[in-house]
């Protein structure tokens, strides 16, 4: 059994790892943090996991939690992570962390998210961005970090044509739509439900930051504009994409797609238009694509659950491959439709 | 032209009360309160009234707000209330509080509210409870406590079967389930969009303070268990009422709601089951009720909006009340649907 | 390996007893039939559903199920079942069905559902009700009946009081609010989006045919008024019990229930309100309750989710049972929270 | 007062034509038809109507609601208003067709709706397009098409950056998120409640009508991609705008927007994001942008009520216009926040 800890547990990500945790066969939860409710019962702060859990939630003592663990998953907001991810790696665990503090460059994370990164390693520990299908060296990692959930769903759904195509994408526009939860367990004006309701709210519609890692993954000409829709999971992204060199076919896209994600479990390729209820509660990532008519665009639809392939479940899909089990095991199971 | 003073004016009673007082021909607007926003232009504040409304949020001057006012709505949370309206009343206002403050006897509000009633004068000053089918004293009020959202509800849907009854009710439990804009403007736990969607919360299932209201009005014996719903407005209230002898015919009930509802202009009493839609955004009470066969039990159904035939719609028929205008002044248009 | 048909795998029904089935380490889906989609790849009409099954639906042939499964679940609309049950159990099949075909006495059906039963054989049969908490002789029986979704929820609610109480229950009022999908596949007048959102709807407030479930397990005077919420799943049933002789202390209540459900893996007796939140997607009963001061009311609330212990869990509950499996298998996962 | 007659009036659309112009104090409704509900009381069939119309649907006889009507409303579905206009307009009647019929050149309707234009003198009756800020020539009209819905909240996203920029404008896509209202009053897949909430639906993502409205107004190259979300009413256009030379000061923008809708009343320039709340039952459309740093891209986005600015509040505004009246005559009210 792989012991695994989680740093952060009260938040939607990590109680989405122990959801998701709870049900893999291969793994047993050993420690599990968090500041604001330790000492509490976790199953009583989350009744929905009664009685699944029998552990409390406890203070962060990053020693303690290698020492327990095989790997550690590190789910607390972005700038925090860096504080225990060192020590992690330093006593033995392996690390998957779900923050934005080790997928992009350091000079690039200290523009972006407009902070310093604490961790003097930093670049030496050569951190695998874990977007499990485009990066298998994942499999060696002692230090993953695990795609924000947008440039989750953006990057696969335009990557066989930017890597398959040979340079003919000029540019891509990600016009995303996202449930709320990706904003957070703490209330906010924009979680408030007579706000969101009946409404759907655009939202640093040039300037987010996850544009930095879509433009890091693909290498072309990128413009992200994300919204969030009145519904709890789901991030759906429209991907406007302009070919340099005039229309393809349908079918030899479709060939491109199909040959990139060969073998690729969690990728389907649709018939029809991909829906947020196909993929809720699981780590799929559907994908469709139409080309517009005399036209050099095709517009792509890919569909993920935020929380799982845009979150913790990828970052188990991780820890199956880091671990060399099956990519699927315990993700491995139906949507909640309807 | 009736100047009407609001303190209040950034919650959502507040603002409803601006949203319908905008649009009523016979009344202007003199000043609008807000302890948090005070110097910020209202429409500024709520981009919606733009450019409906030039004033900017006051802080609260009781002396002044009087003396510009010829009415005044109190919206402010209950407890606070009364430090104003002693004085308003003393410079010559009428008031229209819509706190639970002057809607109880003095012991009574001491013993639910658990608080002290700070106006010395308190039970001196008759305040007439504003539930405007029911209280034609109304007229020769200075002050009305208008009622809650929910005994609006609860009592409006029983009261034919209490009052021309004759006793013939032995109990009535009013099972509720109202929108979430009843919780006011500030981000909370229930108001969490991830919590409330797909779901339905109860609360308070057998002490919500309401139930004093409706015992004060009914004078029968009254349970009341509310539910918040995935909706933004309205009340539906599901009233399950026990006759003390045996079933009446359906006509005979039918007659006694038409008799005491006679001439009221936004009672309808309806032939299929009420909707919240029906009622979206309006100052009606739509009412309709079913016979269980073989049994003493009659259902019956209301639905209103709850800020407006629930808090600022029913004040401002309050109004139209005192100032001799036509009840439906500024209120008569039907509500939006879908 | 456990053979399982399925009759009726188009509607919600059926596609929770794939999805849950899908997910059973001990069983295997051997047939699926729709009339209307014979002969379609089952992932195609259901894409959630890829790459999970291989199957095509088929045409519903008796005889060949039968010989083809150890059980049959029975999953169309009622008054449809008895045309297959008879035949099925005649060849062998163990027979769980979900419509209301077998669960009430034969004279009472047909008052109730205003239809001939055409079973001849309809009492002889001993149908087991399939309420698995309550009826262990589940585990023996060839024919079960599975409740409905509106009984589970209440009769779990109540059933403590009304049986260890002995007598003490006077009258019982279900006020049950249900999520949309209860109302089937078809879009209807109802689940039209602009009708449901925003909105609640009452329906058959007196009247429903539910309520002859809940008083043949219950034995007590019951009335039942259902909703529908703008929500896709869950049952919340709201319980407003009446206690003949006085208040019981919550210490006693609580004892009776702790009693009654002692081992009962799927009812949770809960410290705070249920949600349905917290059994979504899950086989879970979530109860709590409180007293009403100073009155003889009890108010019981419980939730699930409609299509799994409402229906298609508690159906592969009873499956579990009857062939001797742990009552969780394949079932024993926490709820999708968020 | 003016005389309006309605065909079509038991759709969304003529719905909301009969709950404007019931508050208009210029307008006197004078016939409703149904071919459904003819012979039965409107507000029977709409309860939330009750009791401001007393009329009953009428069966379609275009001379008699010439003869009764000064202006006519056609709210039916695109190409059969073309067998009801010419003979309104050779009765003297002046019309507002809702429908698609006269919005486009002959030829292009044709091309674009896959029908034969069966009116003979099309292209002489020079409609107008009554985008009402951009055709002031509506006044003088006696044949308005009135715009699509995502027409309207799209061209006047941009119209501004065309029209004043003088060709700077290269390329825009639209990227539109509607309430489901928009699809109409019946029941279908899209709109049945578990398919559309907890999801958002994309469709004819390359291959929309509307695309051709947005062609024919701005003139530049237009992709438009539509989105269903699980709302009632609105419609967010996301317009993703590129520039033919370079990045424009913001400063510079924003001039252009406030010359170009100088005295346009409906028009709300804002200085933040647009909410579908704040435009919610009002002709308004609101409108922001931002300038994408290093970049050739700016997002627009707009706001409207899909049923009113997108429809029938729109198609009045064009009634005032062509009497004379003021523009904003029975449209001059807030959005019905929360």
């Amino acid at each position: 059994m792989i012991k695994a800890g989680i740093i952060g547990g009260a938040g939607y990500t990590g109680l989405e790892l122990i959801r998701l945790l709870l049900m893999h066969p291969e793994v047993e939860i050993s420690v599990v943090t968090s500041r604001r409710y330790k000492g509490e019962k976790i199953s009583d702060v989350n009744p929905h996991l009664e009685p699944f859990i029998e552990l409390e939630y406890e203070d962060v003592d990053t020693k303690e939690i290698a020492d327990r663990s095989d790997v550690v998953f590190v789910a607390v907001p972005h700038g925090s992570a860096m504080d225990y991810v060192p020590e992690l790696i330093a006593r033995g665990a392996r690390v998957i962390d779900l923050s934005a503090d080790y997928r992009l460059k350091k000079d690039e994370y200290e523009r972006i998210y407009k902070r310093e990164h604490k961790d003097k390693h930093k670049e030496e520990r050569r951190a695998v961005y874990g977007l499990t299908e485009l990066h298998p060296e994942v499999a060696d990692a002692d230090l993953v970090a695990n795609p924000g959930c947008y440039p989750t769903g953006a990057i696969l759904a335009v990557a066989p044509l930017v890597k398959e195509g040979g340079g003919g994408v000029k540019q891509v526009i990600f016009d995303a739509k996202s449930g709320i939860s990706g904003a957070g367990v703490e209330p906010s004006e924009t979680s408030h439900f007579p706000n969101l309701a009946e409404n759907i709210i655009p939202y640093q519609v040039t300037a987010h930051r996850h544009v930095a890692e879509m433009r890091m993954e693909l290498g072309v000409k990128v413009s992200f504009t994300p919204h969030v829709i009145p519904s709890i999971r789901g991030i759906l992204t429209t991907a406007h994409v302009f070919l340099a060199e005039g229309t393809k076919t349908h079918h030899a896209i479709e060939r491109a797609y199909k040959q990139f994600y060969e073998g690729k479990r969690f990728i389907r390729l649709r018939k029809g238009i991909p829906s947020l209820s196909a993929v809720r509660g699981t780590n799929f990532c559907d994908i469709w694509f139409e080309i517009e008519e005399k036209s050099n665009r095709i517009v792509v639809i890919s569909a993920i659950d935020n929380l799982v392939k845009g979150g913790s479940g990828q970052a188990i899909q991780n820890m199956n491959v880091m671990f060399g089990l099956n990519e699927g095991e315990g993700l491995w199971f139906p949507g909640l439709v309807p």
